[in-house]
């Protein structure tokens, strides 16, 4: 008697997924359902495997969802976070398990009563980030208390990067993951973090300007600039007492130094249209947010602009990316900054075939035992094997379809709209990822 | 047979208007209903004369404002900005004239053809800015045009200040009218001008670094910021052929510079609030939004942040304004950034009971006339009487109160949604300001 999942979106992240799922399929006795608004995306993921059938799926057409989630025994989604309520909804109604990667949204956090009445599994941020970020620190956390220790300070962090061997543009940055999120990411409200009991703000046009140098492993160097809300997890993690509390994203040295001019000069504004801008090339896109001059050079009136020596390496970062190009249109209809700065940021920036991508998280915990002070540090880092099955797509995916796995072998079965941050969740997923190469290596000492 | 005008809102912006009607009441056959939520603030401004009548007006008592309406053969609306439209709504459900000091809303512009078939007037943009800045910049460019001139470049500014002998600050600055506005003005959308046939934007962030310097009459330099949007009014004033259109808002030299630093930590953000807020000393609000050091003390990490070199003079506003002082408390519950900078700033920049406000407009047109390139400067510069008929409500008042007049006596009597754009309307208005000491000294010179 085969179990059914019903996979809704086929996307890159849903690769790893559903490779894991179709290898353990007979073993577990499982079949694939894999929905997507592309029948083409989802006979790709199919692999032309006996588990699996790829079909057209449309979240918005009621008939095809009530049917296909009718017919599985759990739902993976995989849509974008705005439209896993509608799946959702639907898994409420007729009764089946539902897991996703991404941060529970008020919207489904208000199913949980309704969930727990009816003894589903509403699994949630069990992805990356969020995801293996919560079940490692947790993992971490608690054996610091179990073991008595007092915890002071936590910082986690976690980026998205290209790996060494594909490196090869001055800003060591490329787009290995949907690049609207970067172009425009941190904007919205102040970043807040703890830092030695003083409750900090950090506004968007200073988050990349305060990035702050990480040493990994005492020898690799990064940079990494605070997340939005530090605090979001202060309770959860039972880290009420810590006095330094810091969540941030990874980047190599000197990208958020380059980006901070990007931000200054207002090309990450997503909240307006430019008119005309497709008829722009990109040096009339630059030179809209320079001052006018009769005849500087846009280079000057740029570095005039931002304040940048004639000897800033920064230049480097800046002139590599063809944003004074007087011949290449920008060619989209009433475009927003930001939606340009990511076109051009794109032809640069985008993985060529060989690619590719390297995720890396690194927790650094600072705890007291029996008078003493000590810090351990966690670090993971994973490389893609190409460009399907990526680091991100890896890390994304293997902790959902390990979690889904275990639902449908009761293996979770405390019912609601949840998160992996409980001992008998984290650790068989931590597990299982560590026997797939995605693991932590810890190091600990006396301060 | 009087004629009645029911005034909607008495606060400082009406007192000389309502003054100016009421010199008049006895001539031009005029009884004043003074409509506010405050009777107290309506008794004030209807000075005991005979022919104002004070009364408790709340716009959203349905029964109230349609009988006060229906008595009246005019309305002024004196409301904040976002009440203007119910009041539209009744004057057209019982067919009166309406007077605004504000901009027309996209809901008020709606109402056009209605208005229009209803033969109404709907009097809108005739305060100061809009309203004098229309109607002295109409003169100057359909004069132009008249002698067969053609306009090159259009320059506008405006400013609220305070008069030379109450400036006793290092800002030259104090809150002559809403200090609210001032500490958001600017955010939102970046602001948007045309500079020698170049389209250009400033975003927010620059917005302030980005003030130019403004020599009037050659001998006061006063600096300016880009308006919103400088274009608004191209097609409206007939600059279809001008290469240059700056709209901007006047500042002492040095202010601009000054107020950047506040943009720059986040501490202008309206957007989000602090918990904890009220409990905040001043200092502590400040410390929030910059980095966490165990000894350096905060006036050194805020020039560390803003990079102010020890002899830059801008530390002297910074150092005025009490930013630091670590035992006033902010004692405003879940304030955003933007509502506790107001709050500080109040202490230093309100106004002494015997200070004086001052309002500076100046034009700066070229244009090319028989193939010779002129250039015509106007500026118009008042200064307040005391803290009830200040400069503000002068220059907002007197254009409300002299087309009321204008429309009672069907001088005025073109139908519909309007601005005071066209010669039959703004010269006898600007000639009416001019026997009451507001006028515009003009200046052409070849160039």
């Amino acid at each position: 008697m085969k179990r059914n999942i019903l996979i809704v979106g086929a996307g890159r992240s849903a690769s790893s997924m559903i490779k894991y799922l179709l290898d353990k399929s007979e073993q577990e006795h499982l079949h694939l359902t894999i929905g997507d608004i592309s029948l083409i995306s989802a006979q790709k993921k199919a692999l032309n495997h006996t588990n699996a059938t790829p079909i057209v799926f449309d979240i918005f057409e009621d008939k095809v969802r009530a049917k296909e989630v009718s017919k599985s025994d759990i739902v993976i989604s995989m849509l974008p976070a705005n439209l896993h309520l509608i799946l959702a909804k639907e898994c409420l109604l007729q009764k089946k398990h539902l897991v996703t990667a991404s941060y529970i949204s008020p919207q489904m956090k208000e199913l949980d009563t309704e969930v727990r009445n009816a003894k589903l599994i509403f699994m949630n941020e069990v992805g990356l980030d969020p995801g293996i970020d919560h079940m490692s620190a947790m993992r971490m956390i608690n054996d610091i208390k179990e073991k008595g220790g007092k915890i002071k300070s936590f910082e986690s962090y976690c980026g998205g990067l290209i790996a060494p061997e594909s490196d090869n543009n001055y800003w060591n940055y490329k787009f290995t993951w949907n690049p609207r999120n970067v172009v425009v990411a941190g904007q919205g409200t102040a970043a807040k973090y703890l830092k030695e009991g003083q409750f900090k703000l950090i506004p968007y046009t200073q988050l990349f300007r305060r990035a702050e140098r990480l040493t990994i492993n005492n020898h690799e160097d990064y940079e990494v600039y605070a997340n939005r809300d530090s605090l979001k997890y202060q309770n959860d993690y039972g880290l009420q007492d810590a006095s330094t509390i810091i969540r941030g994203t990874i980047r190599r040295l000197g990208y958020s130094r380059a980006w901070s001019l990007f931000v200054d000069l207002g090309l990450t504004d997503d909240s307006y249209t430019i008119d005309n801008s497709k008829n722009l090339t990109y040096k009339d896109f630059i030179d809209l947010f320079l001052p006018f001059h009769p005849t500087d050079s846009i280079e000057a009136k740029f570095k005039l602009a931002l304040h940048i020596a004639p000897h800033d390496s920064v230049w480097l970062k800046i002139q590599e990316l063809d944003l004074f190009n007087s011949t290449k249109k920008v060619n989209i209809q009433n475009a927003t900054p930001a939606q340009i700065l990511e076109k051009i940021l794109n032809e640069k920036w985008a993985l060529e075939p060989q690619d590719k991508d390297m995720i890396i998280m690194y927790h650094r915990i600072k705890y007291t035992l029996k008078n003493k002070n000590k810090q351990i540090n966690a670090t993971m880092a994973c490389i893609g094997d190409n460009q399907t099955y990526t680091a991100m797509a890896k890390t994304v995916g293997l902790p959902v379809a390990i979690a889904t796995l275990m639902i449908l072998n009761k293996q979770i079965n405390k019912p609601g709209v949840q998160l992996p941050i409980t001992k008998d969740i984290y650790l068989p997923i931590l597990e299982e990822l560590h026997q797939n190469n995605i693991s932590f290596t810890e190091e600990e000492q006396d301060i």
